[in-house]
């Protein structure tokens, strides 16, 4: 059931052909997981689709109401355990790996991301707990999530503090302690809280970045005086805690999940229990925020998954115009248009790219607590698979559109509601220009340690491609690209420190670009091993390589000019007068 | 007034300083006919821009009703007569030049194009019937259009034929003759026809698409057997005509202006009269087609513009962040960020490129006439003047919403919507896709005149620039891209004319860059020519020459790699097998 969302073979050739998930589950229990998740998403996901559109979350009497087909889809959603899998037997899961997890979700966000996101959250939410909070926290909090029965949020951001989290001015005061650990009282607004409230889960459990106050009121300064709290809708006591939803944001798309203004403290003070040491908040909110970031890489590679799919089938179906040349004789289905599989390519190549370096991290995540190398490598690739997928799944998505012509820009179709639930991708859990200056920052002038480990294997990849037939030619272009990218690091390091960000984002782009070339040859290799039975299996071989090909002939060509770009250390951007807009 | 919509500055350095307006028009009419446009845009125009995304039109009991402000602000529009701007006096007109007519269309598109899409139509269908009509057509059917009284469509698509023009099925049987020429019957179905039905005007004149059966029922094939009807909603003795509201799209953006689905001949057969000979249709439909495609290429340009400007102004105003390397202290616009600077340099590029490129579009409408030369250019740039404003417009507005943040994603911002809109251009009034094959087959293969000239424009610019001061390296860019297009056309002619159009739209896409290029240029030329008396004027000029830069640095160098890859007449779209996807 999974085929009217994604390609299974595809997603069964990325999971054990290519990244050989043999090594972390047996085959069956996977091909189970991934039957469920496909029916599932089909049965309950995707028929609310466009209800999620069309009949969005409501504020009524101080509570947020959404349309039933959410809980009903949800309720099946942990009935059947997939609240769990991801979490130890200990801790009540099913110790499912997280590339496994990761292929199931992308079922859910392909049928219905607004819905999805809902477990997405809450999972995070309940591993953050499991990893930073005490035992009490634990069974207190993470429990029924990971049974499904309460849901998680993350609320960082802020009216007047969007990305920037130093800014953060939510009080928290000490209140005494319990069980629970040391007990707090939280005044403060927080922005666009997803998930904020529901009329779903029993209760709600907010993790929510707040600054203690020192003896004369004043919040410490920057993100090191950030700490992390556990703040439940509901109290364990039964009473309601004094969060308040004070407005609902009204969203372009991805409407089903409920996007909140909450008010913690309107009277009083909301009780929250600290986790882990004051100050240390951003620290072990990260450990959400990155797996938030690959779930939002996940989703918007899924979204654009389901556009290709769909734009494929309509372009079988669709009949217009004649070969070139002839005229006359009966018309052609569009995909026979040079122009259309020219459009189809295009975004086989960013939902399959997107798809593909999204799995890749996820299975980092599995072996990270193990191979050190995977950890540091994880960490810098988590920036970009959170914005390639959101860039180009949503660039797919629009193609998607424009292969449904006229017809696409219609709600009969879900074409332009894919569109519009993807562009949020770029913007929430750190934009795309956040995400870049994580990348060149943190994660390359500033650590020299995970660079080298993705050069090496890169240049293993090259190496196997140049000895396989075909392939050759990808090898070096993908050798030069590299090469080029390292060579623009090179001249940002040796450059201004308080220039090297201006042109964060071309460089993103273009080391984007550079990794997905690379995981697009990985793949064709992986794919030129196989031994192909039947043609179904031949010709799924021979599109995986036409797509890596249309990717080295179309896409990689542009990270030239954009590291060009880079390495001049032009002072376009930032020499640019404010006062010029 | 019109500083909300567009930059006045900017529009009069277009007008007056780059395309020497004078030469039409004197300026005073012209300011006045801005001043009057923008008055008119902001109070009537902008204030339902929102209500015609909420309260789209709806079909009761046949008839399509739209929200009153629509007619409202309409009404107003006939009242100033602007309706009549581009007529001659002696068709009741203004006689305004085109140059000014698109200008003063600028700022209703950027206000609410939904609502400017209505005189837009008229306008093209008055302005059909005006040049291929008899006499009594003309004041049957043209004047009261040009008085604003009537409305009017062109009903080209139907459902089996969106694009394929060949395929068109209505039928037209013979039915006498009167006053207003030879009469005819005509059936059939059609698509996508924006206006199709409202209850604004007091009738609509709907230009029909359709064949002329031979005498045993067939009809003739491709599109030589086209004629063109003129088909009232309401006929000239007062009865109703055979047509039907079949139904509504109801689409993503662009919801005021009413997009029907129309059936012609349920009851007998709709009334209409011939235009022209049998046979002619298609001809005389470009005149319309390619007024509309400059017309969508002007709303693209002026949403996309609207856009910035709003990002503009809120990055002004948003306080976040800080520079880099600098930690505490107050918050700053986010318009010091570097990054923010190169999303509105990138925005800024695009819209007023654009529309530097429709307004050098329209005055070459006006000096068509009695310049051969500029008629062949005009005709050579009509496909890039609807596509390049329509994807890099919309590129604009996808910047606009990334600058706003989650703000942008709401509906309580203006740029989601202005967005969406825009994506709607792409697709209607032929896609890029069928535009890329006018360009390079009908304007550039199959036609060797148009392109010296354009040729001849370019160098022209480059050799100003070598002499100007800060331009000189630009000058040489613009020579080597033009040249390496040069080569491409002449790798395409010498290859395989099936193969050909493979790689159209890569092609379509390098050459509107190498043109928006050298309009670029050619506007950084001129503003270097003004004699900028006060801080503000320096501003402005200073203004264009950096977006100039930005063009040269951050544009231009995409052209090559497009070009590389069309040159080596690459068949990786052409070669994939359909059942790949």
């Amino acid at each position: 059931m999974t085929e009217e969302l994604l390609d299974r073979r595809d997603l069964d050739f990325m999971l054990h052909d290519w990244l050989n998930a043999g090594a972390l589950i047996d085959r069956g229990t996977a091909d189970a997981l991934i039957d469920l998740s496909g029916k599932l998403a089909v049965e309950h996901f995707l028929p609310h689709f466009k209800r999620n559109d069309s009949d969005e979350p409501r504020l009524e009497g101080g509570a947020v109401r959404l349309q039933p087909a959410i809980g009903a889809a949800l309720a099946r959603y942990a009935e059947l355990g997939l609240f769990a899998a991801g979490f130890p037997e200990a801790q009540g899961g099913m110790g499912l790996p997280y590339l496994l997890c990761a292929a199931s979700f992308s079922c859910f966000a392909a049928a219905n991301v607004a819905t999805a996101a809902y477990p997405m959250l809450t999972v995070a939410n309940a591993r953050l707990i499991a990893t930073f909070g005490s035992a009490a926290q634990f069974e207190a909090f993470a429990r029924p999530q990971i049974e499904g029965r309460w849901f998680g949020t993350m609320c960082l951001s802020e009216p007047q503090a969007g990305s920037s989290l130093a800014d953060v001015r939510t009080r928290a005061l000490p209140d005494g302690a319990d069980a629970l650990g040391a007990r707090y009282r939280l005044t403060g607004n927080k922005m666009w809280i997803s998930g904020g409230d529901q009329d779903v889960s029993e209760n709600i459990v907010h993790l929510v970045l707040a600054k203690v106050p020192d003896e004369d009121g004043a919040l410490p300064e920057g993100t090191a005086g950030i700490s992390l709290f556990i703040v439940p809708k509901i109290l364990p006591d039964g009473r309601r805690n004094d969060v308040t939803v004070a407005g609902l944001n009204h969203k372009m798309g991805y409407r089903g999940t409920a996007n909140c203004l909450l008010n913690f403290g309107e009277t009083g003070g909301a009780t929250g229990w600290i986790v882990g040491a004051p100050g240390d908040g951003l620290r072990q909110m990260f450990l959400m925020m990155n797996e938030a970031r690959i779930g939002v890489g996940i989703g918007a590679a899924a979204i654009g998954y389901r556009g290709y799919r769909l734009a494929a089938r309509y372009a079988r179906e669709r009949l217009q115009g004649r070969p070139p040349g002839q005229r006359g004789g009966a018309p052609v289905a569009i995909i026979e248009h040079a122009d259309v599989k020219r459009m189809l390519l295009q975004q086989k190549c960013y939902v399959e790219g997107a798809m593909a370096l999204c799995l890749y991290c996820a299975r980092l995540v599995d072996t990270a607590p193990e191979r050190p190398d995977d950890a540091a490598l994880l960490g810098l690739l988590t920036p970009i698979a959170k914005t390639w997928p959101s860039e180009y799944g949503l660039a797919a998505n629009d193609i998607a559109i424009q292969i449904h012509g006229g017809y696409g820009y219609t709600r009969d179709f879900d074409v332009e509601q894919l569109w519009r639930d993807n562009r949020l991708n770029p913007i929430h859990e750190g934009t795309t220009g956040i995400q870049a200056i994580d990348l060149l920052g943190r994660k390359i002038l500033r650590d020299g340690t995970a660079l080298p480990i993705l050069d090496q294997r890169i240049a293993a990849t090259a190496a196997s491609a140049a000895k396989t037939a075909g392939l050759e030619a990808h090898a070096a272009a993908l050798t030069t690209a590299w090469q080029a990218i390292g060579e623009t690091i090179a001249a940002l390091r040796a450059g201004e420190d308080a220039r090297a960000f201006d042109n964060a984002t071309p460089f993103l782009h273009a080391f984007g670009h550079g990794v997905v070339g690379w995981l697009w040859l990985s793949q064709a290799v992986a794919a030129a091993a196989l031994a192909p039975a039947g043609e179904a299996e031949r010709d799924f071989v021979a599109a995986k390589r036409h797509a890596c090909r249309f990717f080295f002939e179309c896409e990689m060509p542009k990270v030239g000019p954009l590291l060009a770009f880079v390495a001049s250390a032009s002072d376009v951007a930032a020499a640019a007068p404010s006062r010029m807009f």
